[in-house]
């Protein structure tokens, strides 16, 4: 009975489909299942005979040896294969003696919703019998967020024209086996073992199965409980036998009455190594099964509901005017919610808890593309997921000793128990760059929790015993002017193998080495004790850790001359593409249709590879770079990994081809929900699905984590009319909201947050919101119609921020003087002069001060903050100056600096840029302070050029009109209602690149 | 009863080992096997129980299908493995009641010897019973060269101090499975089915066994037969059991008596595709057991070694006062020989039919080393190897469908029954240059040969085929200037894999494709009807052959700028060497201890790669870059597979590196007598045996086959007083002798050869002997003390060969007026003018001619003369000419042509040049002929330089006379004896790199 999906108005809290078809049965088995990062039920209903319905265990899995024919060292010797374990849903139905047979008889209406707020699925079915009994069976269930082994089902049958006994037959079925590999490598495998029948009981109080894997000695026991809610219902009989158990209620049914059955489903089980002890199994599924009880399935529900608040709360989604969106995008984060671990037993498995893809195994999207977002969400997940890694730390040293690594650890490219399972290592072990995603997620985590506990616990030893391995398999390459290069390296595009250089490892092992080297200074200065420690049990010294830092620091990241793109590899541009014929012979991906010599001799990307490195660590690359990196590689890659399609709408984003990026968005939301790629049935896409909040946040939102600092730059895409994301950050929940008119940011939890928009700091305190301008889109730059020679910057505002170093030496002043201080202060004091500054520092003063006292106070203050420049560093420019000084050298200007500042020669040595300008203003020989013109005037002399061939960049209003007298045209860097005398208005430094100007 | 090998003289026609280790047993099996191309039986004695004694037939696999745990499209489905067959060399003895166990007895003395010269394998036993009765047994036994199936033992046993009963047990054994795989990917692997017993009877007048493959569905049927030769001996029992089947026969022993069984073993056995008919196996069983049974052993005996005498003719070996060598050359030789297939059903496996190592594929090595040496000593056995090619040419093409190539074929890496049994890609299928290796031998077989019916009915058509591949994994890159760049191949050099431009491939498939372009237009042109019937069958168009003649043409084989060697592949050279701990670890291959991305991180050779591109296709490579290649490759190569040491051997040769030479020789000579590589157990390296020939007649004989004319460059070892090997090339027999003095050539048959030495044509005729001067070895470059700014060439006979173009046109002109012209009348032109060559080809004239008939002829003939230099072009030029005048250019010398020759420039423009010569003097200016000074002084005046900084090339004691008479230095070319008066004499003008003397 296939009926068409209801056109009614979407409810974006909910995934309702109407009808049922075979064709997508276990694509709508995996989007509705339920899980709790332990147990994952698909969404099968109960009466139904689904092959593909099952429920899984995160620590349920196999062990198969792997075969190879020709077999060398270091390969994996087997493979751990998460494998159905019993199934508790099914409760079979009986008409007198007649067995209900869906299949035989008349579906007249059969909806199924996933409540996402709840955190539970609905059923209804209207069902007519081949005898003409028509019933009407809803039943809900869930899984229980807060009890591991929980499956709780609400089932109620009606009679609509039925007469007669009815029985029903709940029971737990240990039939199914685990799917075959078939053709298709992406699927599962040939299993040895699996899980056997260990013993079952089953009688009026009781009813259990008890499952053994064969090789890798785990233990699973399931039992169920009933509660007999409504209608007449009563025990019946019970079996156990070969494929489960059974128990049966009977009663009777008349028409408009109905039986309710409330069912609980528990699960326990044993981890590998306790296999001497698995008898506490019993207890623990009786208890489960006693609170469940005792609880009710009302109360579980509710329970459930409030688990999920704080989830909803932090992500604070809104997609204005577009319900189908937002409800995907919530459902999306729901199933990753769902399939992330609550303790350190696993991670997200590539399909999740979802299917049988992929074998259950843990890969390095879970580091990638999941954590990052529920760092942003839920970050006490992300915390599990990496003390996951932590737990398989000394398997991951081993696999580097497999791998010929005398020292370090390399983390299995597929694993579940934290051996490498891979068995084609050109795709597997090669792929070195799993080492840099877990590197990139610590770093992620503790910059966004603050967690430092848990970075001296656990992620330094991680981050150390993991970049030793780049020293190896890298090295100093003296044919390249000593340039760090890492060889037979396989990247995230997997259509190319063991290659050179891959620019995705390079840069991710670059970044990776950077960290390490910059903990490792950290705590041998914060935690002397605990560093030393560390080093002496995994016998690190000094020296490794400069080491990490040259080869970074020499990081080999070629750009090809001719095309000014990343080569993704050192042979990659060389090949030819694949001829179209090739590419566009339908959805089938090529690894499904050619050899991998093939595949592997073209220049062709299954994803994005060099273009996912610009998005995690491209900080240092500037926007026209990515601009021609995207248009160079979009079209030689054909997404046959689902990981791709979200790199590309975030890059997209970042450039401005916004309508790009909702095209790549819309491909990432929906890869599940229209089975884009035609294996939904397999199991959801974790990556995917997390990809589209990432497409969302990053791409439109701009979020990236710069310095430890999250920083935002959003833009509209054209087919909304505005949007909200939250993200948690520390102690705080930031709301983010975007119109058409620009974008607000407020808080909803927490009483502070440092942030940047579009470049520039950005304090925000609780209560306050603050609305600020769109990111100028790459499309947007205005055209100046000057041929300009010369461009001539303020420097305090817009190159460095020196009122932050006003601020730090007012409060180091305050402090001596023991006046209180704190940042309202602060922020009165800018602008303002340093007898008026220090007026309004002393006015929380216990006493007055005499007119010397001020002057000694003043000079203090003075030196206080020389002494600071004095310490000043690159770190201290404005994110994005050295850039956009940069890109004026690069388009052949002449480049002068106008600030008032007696400072300022001082400033640019120490910030490291003074061999970047052709000349500087000495402030001393300058009369009349902006806004007249004199010193910009005098720039221009100083440049050899005439005032009207010169640009002149200032963040103040005063310093454009004082560049307008001076009859050269004004970049405003700030608010634009601030500016709106400049000819054009940069939200930040960040975003100027002069060049954009000459183009045009 | 270990025993030490007696010092006794070596015979270099037989192998003797004596005693009997453990340790060496399987070797010695290996060592002692017998074998006709079809049956290979091992060396374990009769009585023995040996787990290693097999026997095998090339024609009996079984098929087992590979598991992948990931698949991917065009994997390997099944691979060919050839198993154990019934094993017939099984004599067991009985003393009384009491079976003889020999490890249980003491072994007096053993000695078992391989007798080259008749084929045959000898041993005793001298042996006491634990009871002190003391037999001696002696056996021999031969495979049949001319009978597919026959092995044939001699059996006698003999009482030293037993009286009493004896039973020998004579018995077919089936006991015996395929070795395991293990941890060693060389040897062999599981195997899913192998051979199975389907029936067996015994009786006294017969005893076999059937077998039955489970997969390939082969039969296999082996039966024994008896003669009773001497003393009392009958029938006694037969048996037939599960393990095999017995006869046994019964008498008795007195001290001093001997008995004397002949055991015949007939082996018959059905193609795959003969399933249906499989009832002519006792037929043909029977047919050969009476035939042999009739002949008796000894004649046997002597056919076999009539069948062996032209073989060791062919050969022709010696190796002056080192009987050692001279063994071990002919036991490598007799091997490969043996393991040769005798018609098209095989090739030569890896291994030959000497063990299991491999599964008894065939490779590279088949037609890359084995199959030269073959074509050089018995070509017929060739033809079969390249007819075995031509009968799996289909399966090659669907081979190359699955790799995704739409046209031509792809032969297998490695196979048995023609499809691809790799099971690990990377260094399986990868290994494209496959296809180039059976290309070359094709065109050396043709060559040699002279068999155009082999070309026209084969070898055509597996040359286009193969050549379209190329066309396929390569393409013309505009990154490098459109030269022909071809992608993600594995070289010879498995340490490497997946590569862009390996050196080897790409110089092999120039070779490759300009061979198929030569071949399609010399087919069109000479036989335009089966050209056009072969182009029909394959869809093959001229635009397609003109593409493989871009493709060579525009081959890219860079030239590292720095080093000046030909790198591996693109990125090789960039890659760290392997640190030197790793290298020295003992004698277990890299391959063994490291995962194979560890080693292809690195730049390590597990053999040849660009070494052997050089040795197989490097004529147009010279010297200096040949040892500049050596020298840089030699470091980084672990010779860790047995085919390397030959290609260093040659090499090293061929740069004049004698002693370094030497020791490679005798490591490829010595694989397996030695047991280098520690796995002689598991079968004899074919590869490496023939090796050994091909160090000695590539290496130290120089031999290579240049544009179709065998050409050699004999120079002598130090370790040597002198050597002599044979060469068979079309109806010839060259025999190659070298001592202290020289080279002395000569044919054992035939009539007559055209071949080079040193770069010159040289003719020799049956019953002719030549003596000429070694090779000038690289270290024996004489210094010549000036400086020098130009080099003045004479023209004929150093840079062109002008005088077999006067010989054409006399014999043109002979042919125009019925006159008749050979060879002998010919060589008496030389060097004598017009008139009275005209006069010497007229002296056969029928009638007298006129004064003006006799100018007329002249004219003609000068016209004949002038229209064939018109045609004259690259290919007339003397070998090495070109690269000689390039080496002055490269030297940074001026250029000069001093040639009375009218017709010089022309020439210099015909053989394209001209453009090298800065300044051509006019024969014209010049009044006075060599040895006057005239036409050298001339020429210095035109470079402008002074005469004593020129060097002179002359190939005539006049053009000497006057170079000196110049004031010049002269090169002399040609016999040292007739150039006296030359400061240098070189053989040829291939031997002249100008470099060399201005370097000391």
């Amino acid at each position: 009975m296939p009926a068409a999906t209801a056109a009614a108005a979407t409810d974006p809290w909910r995934l309702v489909r109407h009808g049922h078809r075979k064709a997508t049965r276990a694509q709508e088995e995996s989007l509705f299942a339920l899980a709790n990062g332990s147990l994952g039920v698909r969404g099968g209903i109960e009466e139904g005979h689904s092959p593909s319905q099952g429920s899984f265990l995160s620590g349920a899995w196999e062990r198969t040896p792997i075969e190879y024919h020709e077999r060398f060292p270091g390969f994996a010797r087997s493979t751990d294969t998460r494998v159905p374990v019993a199934d508790g849903t099914r409760i079979g139905l009986r008409l007198g003696d007649t067995a209900v047979q869906l299949d035989r008889g008349e579906w007249l209406e059969f909806t199924r919703s996933l409540d996402l707020r709840h955190g539970c699925m609905q059923r209804s079915l209207r069902w007519r019998s081949a005898d003409g009994a028509t019933l009407e069976i809803r039943a809900e269930r869930l899984v229980a967020l807060d009890t591991p082994g929980l499956l709780a089902i609400r089932y109620c049958v009606r009679s609509i024209d039925y007469s007669g006994p009815i029985t029903l037959e709940s029971a737990i079925d240990t039939a199914r086996d685990a799917v075959g590999q078939g053709e298709d490598p992406r699927i599962g495998t040939r299993i040895d073992g699996g899980l056997r029948n260990a013993g079952a009981a089953a009688d009026q109080g009781q009813a259990w199965v008890r499952q053994h894997t064969s090789h890798s000695d785990i233990q699973v026991l399931c039992g169920q409980r009933h509660l007999l809610r409504e209608g007449e219902l009563a025990f019946a009989t019970a079996n156990a036998g070969p494929h489960g158990v059974v128990q049966t209620y009977a009663g009777t049914l008349q028409p408009g009455r109905q039986l309710v059955l409330e069912k609980y489903v528990a699960y326990a089980w044993t981890m590998p190594a306790e296999h001497a002890v698995p008898d506490g199994l019993p207890g623990q599924v009786e208890h489960i099964l006693q609170q469940a009880a005792a609880a009710g399935y009302a109360t579980l529900a509710q329970q459930q509901s409030l688990e999920l608040e704080r989830f909803w709360a932090a992500t604070d989604l809104a997609i204005c005017g577009d319900a189908e969106t937002e409800l995907a995008l919530r459902l999306n984060l729901f199933h990753v919610y769902q399939s992330s671990p609550r303790d350190s037993g696993g991670s997200i498995a590539a399909k999740g808890l979802t299917g049988e893809g992929y074998e259950g195994h843990y890969f390095w999207d879970a580091e990638a593309f999941m954590l990052p977002a529920m760092v942003g969400l839920a970050p006490e997940l992300a915390r599990h997921m990496l003390a996951y890694r932590y737990r398989t730390l000394d398997r991951a040293r081993l696999h580097a000793r497999e791998m010929n690594h005398a020292r370090g650890a390399l983390y299995p490219w597929r694993t579940i128990s934290g051996g490498e399972c891979s068995a084609y290592f050109p795709s597997g072990s090669a792929q070195y760059h799993i080492n840099a995603a877990i590197a990139w997620a610590i770093r992620l985590y503790v910059d966004a929790s603050g967690d430092d506990a848990f970075l001296q616990a656990m992620g330094a030893e991680m981050l150390f015993e993991t970049a030793r391995i780049w020293l190896d398999v890298g090295h100093f390459n003296a044919r390249r002017g000593g340039a760090f290069c890492i060889h037979e390296v396989t990247g995230p595009d997997e259509y190319s193998a063991l290659v050179d250089n891959n620019h995705y490892t390079n840069r991710m092992a670059q970044r990776h080495l950077r960290d390490a080297a910059a903990v490792a200074r950290r705590l041998a200065a914060e935690n002397p004790a605990a560093y030393a420690a560390l080093s002496a049990r995994i016998g690190l010294h000094a020296e490794e850790c400069a080491q990490w830092q040259r080869a970074a620091d020499a990081m080999y990241l070629p750009v090809d001359a001719r095309l000014g793109i990343f080569p993704q590899d050192d042979g990659f541009l060389d090949k030819p593409r694949l001829p179209p014929q090739n590419i566009d012979a339908g959805k089938q991906p090529l690894l499904l249709r050619m050899h991998p010599l093939t595949i592997y001799r073209h220049q062709v990307c299954k994803q994005a590879d060099a273009l996912l490195a610009l998005v995690l660590a491209g900080d240092d690359v500037d926007r026209e770079a990515k601009q021609r990196n995207l248009a160079y590689y979009e079209p030689v890659t054909v997404h046959d990994s689902t990981l791709s399609a979200s790199t590309f709408a975030i890059l997209a984003a970042e450039v401005g081809q916004l309508e790009k990026a909702s095209g790549y968005f819309h491909e990432t939301l929906r890869v599940d929900l229209d089975d884009l790629h035609g294996n939904a049935g397999h199991g959801l896409h974790m990556a995917a699905m997390a990809g589209s909040w990432l497409a969302l946040s990053w791409g439109f939102g701009g979020l990236r984590v710069i310095d430890g600092v999250p920083s935002l730059a959003p833009s509209l895409p054209p087919e909304w009319t505005g949007y909200r994301f939250g993200l948690r950050w520390r102690d705080s929940q930031l709301r983010v909201e975007v119109d058409a008119d620009g974008v607000c940011y407020s808080l909803t939890a927490g009483t502070a947050l440092d942030f940047r928009h579009a470049g520039v700091p950005q304090h925000l305190r609780a209560g306050q919101s603050l609305r600020l301008p769109h990111t100028v889109a790459a499309t947007d730059w205005p055209a100046l119609p000057h041929a300009f020679k010369a461009v001539i910057f303020d420097l305090d505002g817009v190159i460095a921020d020196t009122a932050v170093v006003h601020h730090a030496a007012w409060k180091q002043l305050a402090a001596e003087i023991g006046i209180p201080f704190d940042d309202a202060i602060g922020d009165r004091l800018k602008g303002v002069d340093r007898a008026a500054s220090l007026d309004i520092v002393l006015e929380n003063a216990g006493r007055r001060y005499t007119a010397a006292e001020k002057l000694a106070l003043a000079d203090r203050k003075n030196a206080l903050y020389r002494d600071r420049i004095e310490h000043f560093g690159p770190a201290d420019m404005l994110p994005g100056a050295r850039r956009a000084i940069e890109s004026a050298r690069r388009a052949g200007l002449r480049i002068g600096l106008a600030s008032a500042s007696r400072n300022a020669s001082l400033l640019l040595q120490r910030m490291q840029i003074a061999d970047l300008f052709d000349h500087v203003v000495d402030a001393g020989t300058i009369s009349q302070a902006k806004p007249h013109p004199e010193i910009f005037l005098a720039a221009a002399r100083g440049l050899g050029v005439q005032p009207s061939e010169c640009l002149g960049v200032e963040d103040a209003a005063a310093g454009v009109t004082s560049i307008h007298a001076a009859g050269m045209a004004a970049i405003g860097i700030g608010h634009a209602d601030a500016l709106a005398e400049a000819d054009v208005v940069l939200p930040s430094v960040a975003e100027l690149d002069i060049g954009r100007f000459l183009k045009r």
